[in-house]
């Protein structure tokens, strides 16, 4: 109201006896503030709100598949934050693609969003152009992108990684191999050159055995089942995520290779698989979180130094790490 | 540029020149360009265009919980939906409580998306106030609202019980109970009633056993416990959701208590539980692409009567809806 006094040089008072309708207005007095009134859109609407303070209390978070439950939880944490902060979040998926993901930044940023998180698509991320120009505050989550200091939140991989190896070496394996997801994702390759640095600083057995994705259940029987024919043969493996991990459980359903396992990611559902599936979890929730918080406190004016934060990982002991020899074992005396 | 052109009183191409810095145009009207520019906000941006043509090309999801895989299918589908045809998705959660869900729907008004997609929380949804002042189209989605006609897509729930009570039947099963989801929802309550009337319908003997959650892993344990040890003993549950499914897994896990199960909603391991879990599935995907179609399709002038689309089920049967004793039977013999 104060807005469309000041433009029409009338008093708020008279804005308002237009508005309601009420009596003692001249018909030009009138007139002119309904001009106004149309011109700049008195209602507070979007529209008006954005021209006058230059803010969305919008987020937007873009990820590769909603739908997935490490995606899914990380949405949940982000939209969680927003909510209690009154900020909206509006969710894209990019689909694993680096192209998609330009027009859906492009997109964004053409919507005047206050900031955004990204798990950046594409085999060499790097800061996007458009954001970059647009000065729009963006928090990166799971992986780094290249090019310049950015805010960006990921997971502890050498931490996690390093965990599963010691659980199974801890129960007796020496032969460990590690199913990677696609090399194209930072986090496969960080993986997998953290296992091959482990398996060779605890001195275990020749060369680190890995096999990068993508893993159908099909390419995973034929692998596993290759492994364990071997003269000295695979006895567990580390899966690179929770894709992977699924696909394993199949393959070894399938094939009937029995091996030691550690899956990376926990899922809802892995202490009710026999043997309950010991897993390295990601913590994807917090990890929104902190996303989130970090996002708002930049939209808001800190502009202390980019930071990136690594969130630990916790190792849930189940059962899949013991030998199979150990659990058959066990089953046979119970 | 028009916009500017004609509220500065000038061409479009004086407009251009002032933009772009070209000679030839007075210092005055210069001037005056630049504050039309500055007042209306000449960028593409959001404010301008929504005060322009009206639409934000962003439509909005709102659902109880992010995480829950039934939800994160639906959210992946809409977003999939929307991106193809332009739309952006601004997806919101009420966390089960209609007040909340009153103040996420009130604030999605005000920044005028062009359409929502609803899973309506609490007891007796209604059609929001607001959103109906507001003339927004909108969906809803898995539960349907009183009060007045809408667009609403939901899953088969009569046909699910049918096929999950009947798959038990066929495999020897007569004391059959239900174990469903907190009676608030409407779905449970809709399954509730589903599943007492083809228990009866069926002529099964005895009333139909119904225990409606919320249950907890604690409650579903001694509950399956006291049916177990009856006189003439329940020997097969239907669980009323994924959360009651999960609860009920565990309870017999715990408990050692070997019934039939059908659950409700697929789940992605259920083929690696031994035994696999026989459930009935709603298909969230197409629910989500759906209600998104039907909302784009209002979106765009679409003004025929409102219309209930209800999304047929599908058993797929694994191992669990067999007799206990048959399992065992088969066990010994492999």
């Amino acid at each position: 109201m104060a807005d469309v006094a000041a433009e029409a040089h009338v008093s708020v008072k008279t804005v308002s006896r237009v508005v309601n309708r009420e009596p003692g207005v001249r018909r030009d007095t009138e007139l002119r503030v309904r001009a106004v009134i149309d011109r700049i859109g008195f209602m507070r609407h979007d529209g008006a709100r954005i021209l006058r303070q230059g803010r969305t209390q919008t987020i937007a978070l873009v990820v590769e598949d909603l739908a997935n439950p490490f995606y899914s939880q990380i949405s949940a944490a982000v939209e969680r934050e927003a909510r209690i902060r009154q900020y909206q979040l509006i969710t894209a998926s990019a689909e694993g693609s680096p192209t998609r993901e330009r027009g859906v930044l492009e997109s964004l940023i053409n919507r005047r969003v206050d900031g955004l998180v990204v798990v950046p698509a594409g085999e060499r991320p790097a800061v996007d152009p458009t954001v970059a120009a647009s000065g729009t505050p963006i928090v990166y989550v799971d992986r780094p992108v290249r090019g310049q200091a950015t805010d960006t939140v990921i997971s502890d991989n050498p931490g996690g990684v390093r965990s599963a190896v010691e659980h199974l070496v801890a129960n007796g394996h020496r032969r460990i191999a590690l199913l990677g997801d696609d090399a194209e994702f930072w986090t496969a390759r960080q993986r997998r050159e953290a296992f091959v640095q482990i398996h060779d600083a605890l001195g275990l057995p020749g060369d680190a055995k890995v096999s990068m994705g993508p893993h159908t259940v099909d390419s995973l029987t034929e692998r596993l089942a290759t492994w364990s024919r071997e003269r000295s043969p695979v006895t567990a493996v580390i899966t690179g995520n929770n894709r992977v991990t699924l696909a394993a459980l199949h393959a070894m359903r399938r094939s009937g290779v029995e091996m030691g396992l550690v899956g990376y990611d926990d899922f809802e559902l892995a202490d009710l698989i026999e043997p309950a599936v010991t897993v390295v979890n990601q913590d994807p929730t917090s990890m929104g979180q902190k996303a989130a918080l970090q996002l708002i406190a930049r939209i808001l004016g800190d502009e202390s130094p980019a930071q990136t934060v690594v969130m630990p990982t916790r190792l849930i002991v189940r059962e899949s790490g013991r030998l199979p020899a150990s659990r058959s074992l066990r089953k046979a005396s119970s």
